[in-house]
């Protein structure tokens, strides 16, 4: 029996316990920690969990894979106080949305006895906690794997093979590039959504104006609903990404203010009629097709989890991460400006 | 038999008709005219209309409701072809986006012996045409109406009726006003939309940052998908209404930007906590209650399709609609300055 255990049980860390189950491991326990004690014991009621510990230390004790999924803040606080009792070769992830800090006190705060590569799932609504986990949350969603500069091989399969087993899209990336390209395409619609919101919100003309609102507003806001914790420390810990998207949007609505004020209607009539045609493109060509992944021999040592998890669960296996790593590096390098050489 | 004619098959006139044929009317006939022949075959096939007429002046001939579903630019044309082909106390109605140009094409263009009414129902999906229309696509939807200074009741009371009919919440406001304030939670969102899309999709790093995209992105987009010439035509049709909000969303992500670049951590938080909160107890509340109509006295003479529409069909009634629109331009005055006295 090998132990998974999950810090932080709120939506994601909840939902990847629903996914964990509904997979049907054989010889795999899961057991939840949450420093508010009646959510732990929701977790346990919804079974999103085998077991919930009361004590952190406790909880990852003999743990082959801690996932932590707490807020960002606290992935912090937790590796200091886990670090101390993590068995040898554990391997350790996380969930955070940010990503180049989390890897940053990994490095500074776990034992060099264990691998750790960071995660972040895209996905979430805007209804938190545990009573709204679904094992589903993550299904053909992408799905970032940061690894440490002195991961394991046999760790990052390990992640690897827990994000493949829930069904998501594995997107191998640096910490760098990821917290760019999240800024662009998680973290600036929230704020637009959050501005947005608060501008019409505190409108004098509110009682109307919420009255006359429909489907169409009630969508461009759905991230204002983002729990405020996740948002503020998405900005904090991702500020300089967040800084230049910001920027960037500025300059890009100035250039439709600019359209519109100069009365260029032609040239108006092509910019949205490009949006409409690249979105509607977009969608129809649906989420990229996942790779598949080639079968080759486990580590034969060591590697238990990653043997219960990736070899006995799977027929596809991942192949050449390194080289999809370093594939994935030279093309941000022409094309991915975006993502580096911001900081 | 009374005859109503939709002219413009598209989303909205297509589920304009499927909505009004679900009211299972008798005695009415929907005759659809579209200057697109195949759109008009088509929406005959789908049901939405009874019969489709090729020639413009030929549908509206003895029609009792003119319901004018075009394109906002196509508006004018169409009031200037059916102007001569109009029954004495014709009410005519219209769904465009933007309403002050609307009423002053009316007011010059449709003779007196005839009602306008304009409305506009704020519904819509970004799949247009008539192959996507519902009938349940206004249902517990605003639809705003705005009668012309020389409507006749009768005539309200028939637009009003419809709106009943098809499941929508009338909302009786002024031009001015409802250009202001739909800038605000329609075409707002509508250009943010565009904007955050394409800034995103011209990116270098757009390979990565499309793989990487998942439901926040999609959903901050999908206004995105609007059809290019609703869009182009609602922004030269309330620019500046547009403007307006366009810099007040610009101040807005102004301030977000402050408080990150300044690290107002706390001042931060609280900002996306009042936005979190407010728009859930916004969600929590769902749409306003619909005030009860009273029942009163049809019209005796004249009004055969508002006995039809109002009196048949439904159990209660417009009331007081003058009361009610002072009342709201009153509240207006006080607390509306976005929608007015911007131009």
């Amino acid at each position: 029996m090998e132990r998974v255990t999950i810090i932080g049980l709120g939506l994601i860390g909840g939902s990847l316990g629903l996914a964990l189950k509904a997979a049907k491991l054989t010889d795999i326990e899961i057991v939840g920690y949450d420093k508010d004690t009646p959510t732990a014991v929701d977790a346990r009621r919804l079974g999103v969990v085998d077991k919930s510990e009361r004590i952190l230390q406790k909880a990852v004790r003999d743990a082959r894979l801690v996932i932590i999924a707490t807020p960002i803040m606290a992935v912090r606080g937790v590796m200091e106080e886990i670090a101390g009792e993590l068995r040898e070769n554990c391997v350790v992830t996380d969930t955070a949305s940010t990503k180049a800090i989390v890897m940053e006190w990994a490095s500074q705060l776990l034992p060099a006895t264990v691998s750790f590569v960071g995660g972040h799932p895209m996905a979430g609504k805007e209804t938190p906690g545990v009573q709204n986990a679904e094992a589903k949350l993550f299904a053909d969603k992408p799905y970032c794997i940061i690894p440490a500069a002195d991961a394991s091989e046999g760790a990052v399969r390990v992640v690897t093979g827990i994000v493949q087993l829930i069904g998501a899209r594995p997107f191998f990336i640096g910490a760098d590039e990821h917290d760019g390209y999240v800024a662009a395409v998680s973290h600036l619609p929230l704020v637009l959504s959050a501005a947005l919101f608060t501008l019409v919100r505190n409108s004098p003309a509110w009682p109307e104006l919420s009255a006359l609102a429909s489907s169409g507003f009630l969508g461009a806001t759905r991230l204002a609903s983002t729990d405020a914790e996740l948002s503020h420390d998405i900005c904090l810990t991702n500020r300089e990404g967040v800084l230049h998207w910001l920027d960037r949007i500025a300059e890009e609505l100035g250039r439709y203010r600019e359209l519109l004020q100069q009365g260029q209607e032609e040239e108006l009539f092509k910019t949205f009629a490009r949006a409409q045609l690249d979105r509607d493109t977009y969608i129809a060509a649906g989420p990229p097709v996942r790779e598949p992944v080639a079968a080759e021999e486990l580590p034969t040592s060591g590697e238990q989890l990653a043997a219960l998890l990736v070899g006995q669960r799977l027929v596809r296996r991942v192949k050449d991460i390194g080289k999809l790593l370093e594939e994935r590096q030279e093309r941000g390098g022409r094309q991915g400006r975006e993502g580096r050489g911001r900081r």
